[in-house]
């Protein structure tokens, strides 16, 4: 198998100032080629120390993936050991990323620095990928034998500039063939779903494999990989395989790849034609952010009331005050009302409630903090749920919001 | 300088399943003590993997931070293989971890397997902290001169075991003696501020050390750090400097240390007696969620009206639909209705509100996405202000929700 190292270069890695959310986002895009990871390194702005790292993982890998250092400060001096490694101290002209940079510069209204000009100028030992995004061009180069992509540490960048070197591997190495699915189950547990589907797990292919990636929001996403098959062979294995699955857990499946609850449910209520609202406290806006994180959503979501304190439940939402009193905030009766009552007031098709206890404080004996009441709302019915968990407060506000997102999914399908 | 290596271990790292937050972590606590961390690694669940790597960062550093591989599936390894790689295959019962194991497995209405009893064994060549939150034993042993922790991976458990290890460290080592402060500022770029505070910053004594910590919602923060100080004195040369960055930069400083807008906003009402409510827009819900996100917010923050559609501005809030019609409904006069129709809607006495264009899509010439107006309305005044963007949809939304929260803080703090 084609393997990978991928070197992550930078003090403010070393001192915990930033978490590095580049490696998993390359390894991500390696995987999905058939390319294994064998090592994530991190290491700081020092040549001994860059060069001593990046020569272990040129001998221990095919592959070099190495972000970071690429600035135009003096900090920065990953280009220059990498030449130095490659046995150059020769430095050319790129004029494809000297163009960008010029476009990129006179759009921020910068006039062109010597600086600006020496960050488009590469050694003489390596390929050219253009930053089309940022002004540190992407280099490739061969060092003992290994493919080395030197590329900027900027998220956005190194996200940008994925494809491009994706491609490359792909010239160079004859990668084996491998096809996956994503499939999002949400709301049965990452042991039980496993304990379900145990048996068919197990009479799974040989060169398939199955990976669980659990997550508060997305709830437990399955990835179904396929290895060494042509692909439309494989793919057709692949949704065979979903449809026997999908006969064992059912409408836990909510979606496929990049799907997520608010994405499903924008594409149900399109669909129908119909609007939604909620009415949010323990998720304190939760479950409203979801919602607008799907760019279009104006078109089905109207909005929310945050009705964190009572008063604004009753007044605003119209619970009323001897439902409190009686049931308490977190109660079946009490979300129902409000669920009900910002369906009316925005005028949607339909609303989703929540009042719950997202702690650590606040918690009582008979209702533990983790404790959340969904409601649900629509033209004919109302429809009330209760759910525990046990963790801390913003892992509890994801789990409280997504659940309320589902219990919503499921309460639509049904009418 | 007292040098430390992190290691993570764990297959799921390494395909990109989960990014790793817990090598940051622990870099933090240890750069807050003076130790320098020279690497972080990540490698899979293979024992010549782990044990190459594991001999290569003793070599390398005095301390070894080890995480993940302790759970009780056969996938995890870590623990005999530090067994081997310090000459013992021989494991002993620790009672203390245990009788905790006992108490977690009984609240989990688990019973205690053997299994679960092995992961509270450890190789005779180790010293045992006990793990207060998991099943698994903090370990520590000596590998090649190094002090070397194996912890768990769970970041919860790995939080919980970092003051332990650190108090450990400060036995085994004369750590430097070093102070931190950090100060929170919001509102001027980091480019511009550096700028700004160039000359302070040239004069700081050369045994002090400034770091900037961009964040798109908490602002740039800057960590002093003094080293080679007694405390006390160390502290007041802090303070001194901090003194003098103040009457540069002026309310641009909204707190220090752990402070965040949402804390700092919280305290001032409080002091004042004082209730808050937002009306969100473009932001859906993440000035809500800001609010929320500090324990105890119940006592100021009475909620907000998320009018994402047009007819809530209008029907809930009562924005007269001719000022949306007019001006728009991302203009000050809009977010100005909005607010002060929200601070009446749940009688606070105060209430923020945004209108904008988070993006990618909506933006027009005049108004480009990343624009956004943020209204404020008190007892007596109204008050708006735009603020420009370029990012992507989720980091504009954070930016604009952060935003809005430090313009309520000046607006009140000015009334």
């Amino acid at each position: 198998m084609t393997t990978a190292t991928i070197c992550t270069i930078g003090d403010e890695i070393l001192i915990g100032q930033i978490v590095d959310t580049n490696s998993s986002m390359i390894s991500q895009a390696l995987e999905a080629v058939g390319v294994q990871v064998v090592e994530m390194v991190s290491t700081s702005d020092d040549a001994a120390e860059i060069s001593s790292t990046l020569t272990r993982c040129a001998n221990k890998s095919n592959i070099v993936v190495v972000t970071g250092g690429l600035g135009p400060t003096k900090d920065d001096i990953t280009k220059k050991t990498i030449a130095q490694l490659t046995g150059t101290s020769t430095y050319i002209d790129n004029p494809a990323q000297l163009a960008v940079n010029s476009r990129i510069l006179a759009a921020r209204g910068v006039e062109m620095s010597d600086i600006n000009r020496d960050q488009s100028r590469v050694p003489s030992t390596c390929r050219v990928i253009v930053n089309e995004v940022g002004t540190a061009p992407i280099m490739e180069f061969i060092l003992n034998g290994a493919l080395v992509f030197s590329m900027p540490g900027v998220p956005f960048e190194t996200e940008t500039a994925l494809p491009k070197i994706i491609e490359s591997i792909k010239s160079h190495f004859t990668l084996e063939s491998i096809c996956h699915k994503t499939i999002c189950t949400f709301g049965i547990a990452e042991s039980t779903l496993s304990k379900m589907i145990e048996s068919w797990e197990d009479a799974l292919p040989a060169n398939m494999h199955l990976a669980y990636l659990p997550n508060s929001i997305l709830g437990v996403r399955l990835r179904l990989s396929i290895y060494g098959t042509e692909k439309a062979a494989g793919e057709a294995e692949i949704e065979r395989q979903i449809a026997s699955l999908e006969a064992i857990v059912g409408d836990t499946i909510y979606g496929y790849g990049d799907d997520s609850l608010q994405k499903v449910l924008g594409d149900i209520l399109l669909e129908r034609c119909a609007t939604v609202s909620t009415a949010e406290s323990c998720t304190g806006g939760k479950m409203a952010e979801l919602f607008t994180s799907v760019s279009g959503c104006s078109r089905y979501y109207w909005g929310s009331v945050v009705s964190y304190d009572n008063s604004v439940k009753i007044n605003t939402l119209g619970v009323k005050k001897e439902t409190i009193d009686k049931y308490g905030a977190v109660s079946s009766q009490t979300v129902e009302e409000m669920a009900a009552g910002v369906r009316k007031l925005l005028g949607t098709d339909f609303a989703v409630a929540t009042s719950g206890i997202a702690g650590p404080g606040g918690g009582t004996e008979e209702k533990p903090a983790g404790t959340v009441w969904v409601g649900v709302a629509g033209r004919d019915f109302v429809a009330s749920k209760m759910f525990s968990f046990r963790g801390r407060r913003d892992i509890n506000i994801n789990r409280f919001a997504s659940h309320a997102l589902n219990f919503l999914r499921l309460n639509i399908l049904a009418h």
